[in-house]
């Protein structure tokens, strides 16, 4: 049988503000990206979005980013693999001690933004996040771009890896994501989002911008809980998985 | 066999910013209570900290406080209970993660400055602070100031406990340090002061700032690694305690 | 004639995250106090506030904080008066270049929440706040409780004052605002609140807790824009006092 | 006559943390590039160091950093040219309210570290540079690497520049630095670095590491104060320049 996650950031509210609606797009996953205080969440935060995941039965999953909460860590930092290596291992720890002190785990790390941009295409940084996840639990799964390098590190250094999709988004022949920037790069319809992410799922391939057949793999759906029509469009994108005979299930239960 | 711990604040520099001789007092102590990057330490100099101690076979206790490092978590900051909880929370797991990816266990866990102080007086916040640490890790020793509010939280949550002493400090006859405003608050005098403590190890009791005795109980000595005088100081107070018939030796070798 | 300054806090959204609908309470009141990147706001942030201000005709005030975006600023840090002194000139630099950059020109200082109350009561920080101000700009409106110790502090240096008074607070008999946590604290009947204020800048007086006819001076309201009720509720005081026959203006057309 | 500033960067410090013989160091240079709190240096010491400048009669600039300071202000950080624009006006509005509370003027604008290389060479940030400092204050010379996009920029905005040389590096024939990684990138010989120096400000002109002579101005010369050496190097080159009758003097007496 056909089994996919739904994965989404959650807990990147941080003091007085608040962002995303995690209460109800949780309704809806199956894993969910808890931030750790770097580029948004704070300890308040994690612990109590450690809780809502544990209410609802989703995998929880650490979510570290760069030290770049005015810019949500979605900007590029020259660090060595050394630096987001020690970044990485903090952030896990922090979020692992929430996770213990309410009697759960942390199933996977998805780093953040910027972080998982570079990492999908740098090898000494992608190497350095396996490692770090690695050294901390090895048991932990190393979520990132399908077919990028943090997978190819993620399996070099013995951890389990799930290779993400995006629904909205068009691809390269070569896997990697179009840049936001380029037309087309953004997929605004609904239905042929789902209709997309249904074909990655149960055949593996995806259309690239080019009009040619790739092949994907796909363990883990990236979803958004940032307004209604967001949460919305994630309701749908399950039913309709479902319908399709796939099992949505957060990815401990079916990555080995 | 009277038995005593020698703690210092280690990893209290924070990137290009250096603090503290730590290889040189690390020689002389028993136990390093590793900052956690709130109000000093950052990860590098966390993972270069535990593999010090490592190295060195000495107890590595987690340095939570403030998230001041302006301020060297040295000012009072109007926390609620449920924030010093998970503020200490946070701080415990980045640093477990450093000593598991190094094969090391946090021993201890000991609040840093304005955090320790107000803790020390009071009652929820050295509760929440006991519970914190309870809920991540039952087998972590407690450390905080002897006869203080921290012990008795501690010990109410079932946490062991230790008891820390100071020997450059003048004690109130109800065992609080005299505050450092006050004449008389620091003893200056290095062979008095060494006196002092060895006192306090091998018999429990110091004579308050006036002139009674009174009992305290010594489980560990804060000791500083400030400048080439401090470490000097340590050297000097470890032989001692050793001539004296003193083992000094970590917190989990003797704490119950 | 009445006049009377109606100041919100705005510009306190930060990177991704946003907080108030300054564009809507923008429209009723005559002074915006700017959060300055410490508690709340971000460089961006403050250079769009200034330029809503600008267009608006409002007049534009710094609203120094403490250092903790974690807390909104609304927690007592300990710092000693030359810490809060070169704290506020910092922030209120800060917030001057970029009124200079659009032509712009701060007219008042109000502190944020624990700095404001902090120093409403202690006279060596109410007095660093003043001659903080001074110093940068002799014509600077200094904004305080009424009857504070800020307020007599902004006199004794010499600078001009506004005295603030709440719509929504109780006031004790000596004139210092009842606890939030007591009952009776806040007045959630709009209509008695608009009265209370009416009567507050028409006649110069309030009615304490404790049924006691109090003298204040209202030279500003202080009005928020958190939610549309809050703005509306803005909109109504203001439509109120002019019917009343109070003019509604900046501080800097009638504080001498 | 000659005429060349010697600008070192100080105020490094940050809480208690200490960078720099800043009280050694500005016995013998004519500028300081004084730390606006974000990369390095805080409130406190930015109020010290303006005052440090102001006795010593050296001429105080502001040394904007991005919001690394765990990177010291280092690491490329990949932020838009109306980032770098708010985010300068933001630390020079700081400065400013220092130099104006203590009877000074901020007379340059150096960037540091990554910012300062990224302006070298990007056309887009240089220009938003140069637009901030216009705005906030026309007067103010910007100093930035010989013959870069940032000195380029500073001219057509409208600014006074200041060309900035190294004693110890080596340059490229198109009068970029040699990057520092590459082999003879950094002069160690210091009577070589001396006369490099004295050569540029007197000739114009400098052996790039090809062996062409290139053209190059020389408005003022870079030097640190980290430790002894390289503040006995930093009165040495000031020494042979006065020698060699060069006229050390701050960029304000000279630079049109």
């Amino acid at each position: 049988m056909y089994k996919v996650d739904l994965n989404s950031d959650l807990g990147e509210s941080f003091g007085s503000y608040k962002i995303g609606l995690d209460e109800e797009v949780i309704k809806y996953v199956t894993s969910a990206n808890v931030a750790c205080g770097w580029h948004a969440g704070d300890p308040l935060v994690m612990e109590k979005t450690i809780n809502l995941a544990k209410e609802r039965g989703v995998g929880i999953g650490a979510h570290p980013g760069y030290l770049d909460l005015m810019g949500f860590g979605r900007r590029n930092v020259a660090v060595t693999p050394k630096e987001v290596k020690v970044y990485i291992q903090y952030q896990l720890g922090a979020l692992m001690a929430f996770a213990k002190a309410n009697g759960e785990k942390v199933k996977h790390v998805k780093p953040h933004g910027a972080m998982y941009n570079m990492a999908a295409k740098d090898k000494s940084l992608a190497k350095a996040i396996a490692e770090a996840v690695y050294e901390v639990d090895q048991e932990i799964i190393l979520m990132g771009l399908a077919n990028s390098e943090m997978i190819k590190a993620g399996k070099e250094v013995g951890l389990k890896v799930a290779n993400e999709v995006f629904a909205d988004r068009a691809y390269n022949p070569d896997a990697t994501l179009v840049a936001r920037k380029l037309e087309g790069a953004v997929i605004h319809d609904a239905d042929l989002a789902i209709a997309r992410v249904v074909k990655m799922v149960k055949e593996g391939t995806v259309t690239a911008i080019n009009g040619e057949e790739i092949k994907i793999k796909a363990d883990s759906i990236c979803v958004h809980g940032d307004n209604p029509e967001a949460v919305e469009f994630v309701r749908k994108i399950r039913l309709k998985l479902e319908e399709e005979g796939v099992e949505v299930t957060a990815l401990s239960n079916f990555i080995e």
